[in-house]
């Protein structure tokens, strides 16, 4: 019996970068938050401290700034699949790399009613991302969005659930239902157009969420899912992990109110929390695509 | 020589509330984070504990619901007003209060080309806010915004400082500017138009922040309350806390890159921090109405 | 080709529970926020908003604090292990359940040279974890801790690494080490004195991390995983994640002082993230006590 | 009429600096946050964005780490007031600024049944601070420490309060009684043993917290205040704010427990915020000492 080394990587977490694309006086930015870690033969480092094989998260830090500058970042997608494939290879025995992507959204200031050349607001606390995999000669894209936050006054019910001893939630056919989305979705291959594709998955599933009767916030995750891949068929499956934001009633006799779900507190602790896998019953796993992200 | 109390409030903060107003099929929502505090006389309370006069703080989230059952909502203003005067008197002793509401904005999920009935997504991280002290017979409103993220790409310029032996910074005519506004101005009186004054000031602080060529982030400061206080006479001052949220150029000589003002290390700490008031000849001042509110 | 659901969980997250045992005027106290999450036959509740499987997330909530009144809590281990127990089966389907409890720690405040019988103070930010996984008749149970800072203020090198076109950083042999540990590790088995195990865990990576002489905080990583398991037969793995927080010897040259490794600046971002698995090489894998756990 | 700047405040914020005693090879480490601003003849930057008297952000953080160099940083009060007498003057019309400490809080890692030379781990969240004031030759020091948890699992009621129609709160002789302290005290002068005295302010709260037998969260204020007060005649005064972090007693009848002060619910918000001054009768006031920080 022995003690050894499992699976392990390493890198620079969070290069916060925001590049300007000055071509012209019209500018455009793009504003991410970069993490990289790479993965191979690593037994030195760990046994032994040799550092033979371990390219600086330093290092790869400078090479992500480098990468904004001898070249468009174009969709974040892309940037992390040339920074990855860059990555694979730069040491001995470095035969992997996971690139994670946050961009944040800006729009131009209003001014005179149009947007300015060159000053900008950021728009929304949501964040687009990526999980790029790079195994050998592999890719995979794992895309998608998170803090998207949303919510439905009416359509959403509750009932017919198991009673126990524990119980006391009274059923109920109208509810709010809100929740933080955060979605990724695998991507079958990466001839894509990324940006196309994060655009109409994105509206796609917020539409879903709107126009679904909701039954369940499980049901609507179903739906939101289905609804994306039925448009996609270059994605394999969607992911969701809904947190369900819990709005009360607040029971206003205590003053001699009615009140007719005008009314909520809206709780911070605990909340629900509904995950699900929505795939294709046809295409291949790919647990490499996933490793070491959260797995919802 | 004695050891007494000074001066004090109590309350309850941070009531999150979300209501519905369902008159029709399209529906709208309020989203508000409201917090009320009291003030008067409560030696009781604090040298032997009688709460005589001490409304309770439940008592105080109680009615901040209740309120906004018994009549519309209305802007943020128009409720704190008609909270802070309910809670005047409703104990012994009670002669003022500080009520601060948040609030959060949202917009209709787009579906099929226009917005949905009743689903909604929350449309940016900024909070509208208002700070309203009632002192007996007369009330104050400080009303505000935080959290406005805004960045230039270019119009920045940084020079002419003093140097001593500690001085490392180079000037430069061509940076990146970016900050997080928190502002607060106070109304002269209350019979302002408060959503409408509220867009326009915005919209006005954003452009004067956007059209000013900044040669300090204290001229853009100024350049903002003044632009908003030219606009509307009913201002009597406003405050501006601007974290200069520093955008450093990466230098790529390490990989013989030139870097002309194109991609930026996004820094968090530490940060520049400027602030300042803007404000009227001759207005009085009015302390009551910042009290225990940070200063800028 | 068709679209289904794959895996799937639901339960309420972060009950925030606080337990006194009153039994005599000493009291102890127990301080958790606990997580449920149900698996099992959830395809009504996806596909068609059928909930008769679905057992609310309410009366998990519910049963947790009943639970706490119903027998002592015991090491949070326990009680997981008799949560995650009762659940399945409490509706048709539901065949398995993950239980994540966050321990939070308190101290006796001193008074008079003793602690207090009933008044405590939060004595670290650093709170003991279990996620505990059952499935049908197993369990298992993943136990750790996180949010635990530590700092070597010197016995740390980092040379001997590859270089490239984008490596800038200098080579050096006195460095500060520092980092926020997350760790997890997985038992063999239940038969163990929870306690009195996490004690003795803690304890000896915290003695490995100081007294490695570190040559890359992946040697430190390994030392703190080996040392526990060869004190702990009972444990199969160790995994950790350590990011480097860096600690930047700040250049005083341009006021003519010599900086001998005593100035730092402690930056945020980005940060070097360090994760490795340290396991025996003859026990059998178990990836259902870690499916939908960050992987490391 | 015009439009004028009124006070204004500009500097660097949250400088984080370790530094490290090296003199012997057991170590010991500062751990701070500092943040600096300078006050004075600053109308040129605001109004035509003149930087001639503005003595750059970045200049003022690396005086930070250089006077960190130049002599032993001491306690955070004597490292704030040289830090703002060196300000004062640095450029033309710079006449008063502000110094802000946080200090983090480390203890040895025990090895070997004793604290090892040079590793540490954080010991608690809670921060010593400092906020120095310098006003032309004059300087005030308002010390404190923030983020200090703290809980009675009895000795608290809460009865004898004013009823009204939105009042629903029931009367109670045993609680939970818990709160995060945030204490701030004014010294009268600066000749002070400023580690002595702020351990023993610490301790004797502590003790006033624990020992007092509350009637009102108020009262629990007034003695802590009072008690530092007593013992400590270079305090001019003590701000404390008290958020009364609620714990609810959970009704367990759903299942037919009885709950006899053993298992709450924690709840996050809204809280309880108690917020006040214990004060000497007989000193002046000394609004600039706390000019800019929040009232209480």
């Amino acid at each position: 019996m022995g003690i050894v080394m499992g699976p392990n990587q390493y890198g620079k977490a969070e290069v916060r970068i925001v590049s300007v694309n000055r071509d012209n006086p019209r500018h455009t930015i793009k504003d991410l938050n970069v993490s990289s870690s790479l993965r191979g033969d690593l037994d030195g480092a760990h046994l032994t401290g040799d550092n033979g094989n371990v390219l600086p998260t330093d290092t790869q830090k400078n090479t992500v700034y480098a990468f904004a500058k001898e070249a468009p970042i174009g969709e974040i997608e892309e940037f992390a699949l040339r920074l990855g494939r860059h990555f694979v290879g730069t040491a001995d025995g470095i035969t992997g790399a996971r690139i994670l992507i946050d961009e944040y959204s800006w729009e131009r200031i209003p001014v005179g009613g149009t947007g300015h050349d060159h000053s900008f607001a950021r728009s929304t606390d949501e964040k687009r991302t990526t999980a790029v995999t790079i195994d050998g000669d592999q890719a995979h894209v794992v895309s998608g969005l998170k803090d998207l936050i949303v919510l439905k006054s009416t359509g959403s019910e509750f009932w017919g659930y198991p009673k126990d001893k524990y119980t006391t939630l009274s059923e109920t056919n109208d509810r709010i239902l809100a929740t933080a989305v955060t979605a990724r979705w695998r991507y079958l291959h990466t001839d894509v157009d990324f940006g196309k594709s994060f655009e109409s998955i994105r509206a796609t599933m917020l539409e879903a969420f709107a126009t679904t009767h909701s039954l369940a916030l499980q049901q609507s995750l179903y739906e939101m899912g289905k609804a994306a891949m039925e448009k996609h068929p270059e994605v394999a499956e969607v992911r969701l992990s809904l947190p369900n934001k819990h709005h009360f009633l607040v029971d206003l006799e205590y003053c001699g109110l009615e009140n007719n779900n005008e009314v909520f507190f809206a709780a911070d602790r605990p909340y629900g929390l509904i995950e699900g896998v929505v795939k294709r019953d046809d295409v291949d796993e790919a647990p490499q695509a996933w490793y070491s992200l959260p797995q919802f």
